[in-house]
């Protein structure tokens, strides 16, 4: 009689301080059956394991089978997240911390990656933490022959998920009762879709009278404080782990229970605002078993439109960099 | 119509690798409607306090409300969690990471946190992880008048976690289906209650011959194991805090549901074992909405008795330094 | 010393169907440390609580501490969930199910339930769940001094449910990515907000363009599938108790961790559309520690004014009968 | 490109009071994709699938499809629950009821079951709950030529879990701190291990003197406490459903995700206590991906040895019943 497939294997690429969180975080989704954590200093991702099996010993934890292991350990797994490669740093006083400037060194960690995961599988579904992370889908998503929406990146989720605590905060109320993301880059030239945010139907317009808000509503302030909601987070601890680890284990999820929630990530355009395939960046998508199911294209006011232009833009040229290993010059 | 007081509030003192986890965990719970976050490096505790704000506006996640705040955020907090103080570090290779030597350190360290949540409140049950536990656990529990059984350590939860890892792991078996715990100094003088371990009832004679183990069972080498997995941790990532973490909330949900499990956390002993106020260690105890609700003496072997006085000698020896603030030599 | 109090109470009154799956659902949130549940049958009250005390040895299960009793159990309650009184049944072939006949018989029991409520406490939050719901609901909060916004209906969470299922099933999505609720009496007058149904801001006309549905998006169809939505329900097992229990708890939940949250619930209105103290129907509202935070008036549009206003004068209707207890003629 | 597979398929066969039940806590667990509700009454099974998708589409609930089916639904499932056929209903005053009474007609329900599963697989793992369950797994088992161990029985998960909340509930502990369990037949020969018994290592003749129980433990007391709990929800309520449902979502999950949990679950034995292909009954067990991993035979003191051959003596009566369909005569 032969023994059953396991099902539920996720693998976790890099564990610093993102991978670590990611770690932590799906061990408590109650998911998987087992998690393989990859990472090229060994015995981090030996000790990162170890903790994490001895929690699986204390009171409600799942009894999920958490070890360290090599690019084999993709041979079967569901999901692989892939957090390699150096984050984004705390910069000093006067300069912003730019993603773009990660490009060619982390370009080159990405396509090791893909490299490894690909001499074992082109069915497990690759979700893409890396920065920068637009461009780190495009090489994943298309240097490597891996099929269409097998493989994307966490995209605006987070820079999503701070607009609606931003937006939440000012009116106090459950961010998860705001509709509502920010579309292009996964960086500073994401922008917010202000003429599709609404809380519980109440628009852009609506907000001020309806609820009481700390401040009024002008999109280039909230644009303003969701960038230094973000900069608050790296400038205050060094980095930032917590949101973007759970955001990227509920696209996890969403992934292996087939789901089909529409999540703001990011993959590369396929005719969509008059790309096809020269750009990859955020729009919402519908996330399920295939990883992305549908990409959709909603209809931009002339504002977010030339946002989106920029941001592209800004996306290509960052692209460009990692593509010649030039240093990029703003 | 006078405002209904909010339940649930969590304080967490120090945010540094274990601080930082417990948060990341505490959110996950579902069950604090407040947590508010500590620490001497206040950029640090409003970044780590904001990243998880942004994290709750993605699905499934509780709208906690997160915050950096100073001693005042405790006067009405249900729970404190304290991780301050600096933690274990990885050694260099030929001696021991020796948490006594934090004793001197880590002593003013609590002496200042105690102070801090003293001067707002003596109704909040307060779990102690700063290292070295015990001494730190005495300190605070009998420095500051603090109601008996309102503060404990998170003790040998953590030391037993791993022998019951090591136990299921040698039985490829769930850890949650054995039952053990090591009991004395959190640190290598614990040792593991061999002559109670059992895994749904198979005692430590029947399970070499009804579970297939990978080696058999030697009280020693199960020792050694439990003692090289905490080191295989530490050396692996350089500190140790996930299943800390976990420890630690399994013990703040059991105090806030008063769900009186029992638990094997460290308190200032009180005619057990024949020690009275003067040391305090891990032994089973019954935690639930006023903290530990009873100290429970186990009957040892006499190995086991052998053991106990040791760790406690271990532990005494390590206040003496802590009071005196001399240097400990082994 | 004094004991600390206990937090998080939950009292169920009435455990038929409806009460019994509020029960089974709540006892799965670990939020709640003791459960008290009513009912005029005793012994059944004392199976259904003894039933899940039982559930709570098991893996995984919070020892919440679960048990039968009378109205003193309120008390000390932070929330109080009334599933009291007969529910809709499944009616012979040709005529409608019709909520408002069970009016006069309702009435009664509410007025018997608010009584026993009231001498013990006018501070726990009540969720009625009882149909006819908006006309409970009145009586409730208008005939006890209950303090406003302390006492509210489910209203049309469970509707609201069904009409973002039935959107996402149509076009396969995940119904938590549809933003939509409807509004009015809890029954077969409610109708859908169809001017702000949004999924993730694609509005109203785009849905059809944007994503494949099984069907053409039109109002009065979608309307009638959710009315038949219900009824599918009704009919096929006898009675509707999955999705209002989760409604419940999930309203529970927001109020005992202060979320926030937007929900579609009933409450007296006071000046909202016209309406002062003459009738209670559900619009949005924020929900926290202290039930209902803020009622939402929301705009609507011509036809869907109509329909608030007919819903209205139905529910006013039901009002009527409930108070002179004289039987309804439609 | 081919799509991929779905993981996580649960179905469930029979959704009257139990079934219903395991299908409202399975879609709690946050762990299947598809979930699917077999019934010979179609509308039933059809309202109670929908009901369940209503709830989906509320805050915090996971968009698990679920939905009403036939046995072709089985060929892809992973874990199958079977709680078809009439349940133990209420007996009138003078007479206990009887499960043996029952095996004549359900077991023509499991052969139609069974019949219908292996129709389309022989892959998923089978939980049986219908009543007498020894006699119906062995049936299940052993008439179909079902691989061994993909099919068992819940046993006495239930049973034991109610012993573990007679003792917690006596010394006012956790009943996740109580080690036990009950072996032999689901029904009233089931029998306490009390030689096994613990509460974190505190054996029976301890707990006494340990913890300060409201009543001293006597054997034959505690033996009567848990048949009389289980009496008490039976006749308090009418039937039982919630214990006995998460008893099988917790062999469910710990299947799914190869947990290796040991528990007290029914299966046919292979020589253990003298038995060998005669008769189905509970012991512990290793429950992982394959379903029984391991039966484990723990020795038994004197009075336990006479218990578990008269509970077996007791389910072979029952067997020949259902295989004989004569009425069976106490």
């Amino acid at each position: 009689m032969r023994k059953l497939k396991n099902n539920n294997k996720l693998v976790i690429v890099g564990v610093g301080h993102v991978g670590s969180y990611v770690l932590a975080d799906a061990m408590k989704l109650g998911l998987f059956s087992e998690i393989s954590v990859i990472d090229i200093n060994k015995e981090v991702a030996f000790g990162e394991a170890l903790d994490q099996a001895h929690a699986t010993a204390l009171t409600y934890m799942t009894n999920t089978t958490v070890k360290a292991g090599d690019y084999s350990e993709c041979a079967d797994a569901d999901v692989i997240i892939c957090a390699a490669g150096p984050s984004v740093l705390k910069s000093s006083e006067d300069e912003m911390p730019d993603r773009a400037l990660l490009a060619v060194k982390n370009a080159a960690v990405i396509r090791e990656v893909m490299t490894g995961i690909t001499a074992y599988t082109k069915e497990a579904i690759i979700i893409m933490i890396t920065n920068p992370l637009d461009t780190m889908v495009y090489i994943a998503e298309n240097e490597f022959n891996y099929p269409k929406g097998r493989v994307f990146g966490t995209g605006t989720m987070l820079d999503s998920a701070r607009l609606r605590y931003v937006i939440a905060n000012n009116y106090n109320i459950d961010p998860k009762s705001v509709t509502g993301y920010m579309m292009g880059e996964h960086g500073h030239t994401a922008f917010p879709v202000f003429s599709r945010l609404n809380i519980q139907g109440f628009g852009e317009k609506e907000l001020d009278q309806v609820f009481k808000g700390k401040e009024p509503l002008h999109r280039e302030e909230i644009g303003k404080q969701v960038v230094k909601s973000a900069f608050d987070v790296l400038n205050g601890k060094g980095w930032t782990n917590a949101g973007i680890a759970q955001a990227a284990v509920t696209l996890a999820k969403a992934i292996m229970l087939d789901e089909h929630s529409v999540y703001p990530i990011s993959t590369t355009l396929r005719g969509q605002y008059g790309y096809d395939g020269d750009v990859a960046f955020s729009m919402p998508c519908i996330v399920g078993r295939n990883g992305v199911e549908k990409q959709l294209e909603i209809s931009l006011d002339e504002q977010e439109t030339e946002w989106l232009h920029k941001s592209a833009k800004y996306i290509q040229e960052t692209m460009k960099v990692a593509q010649t290993g030039k240093e990029f010059i703003k």
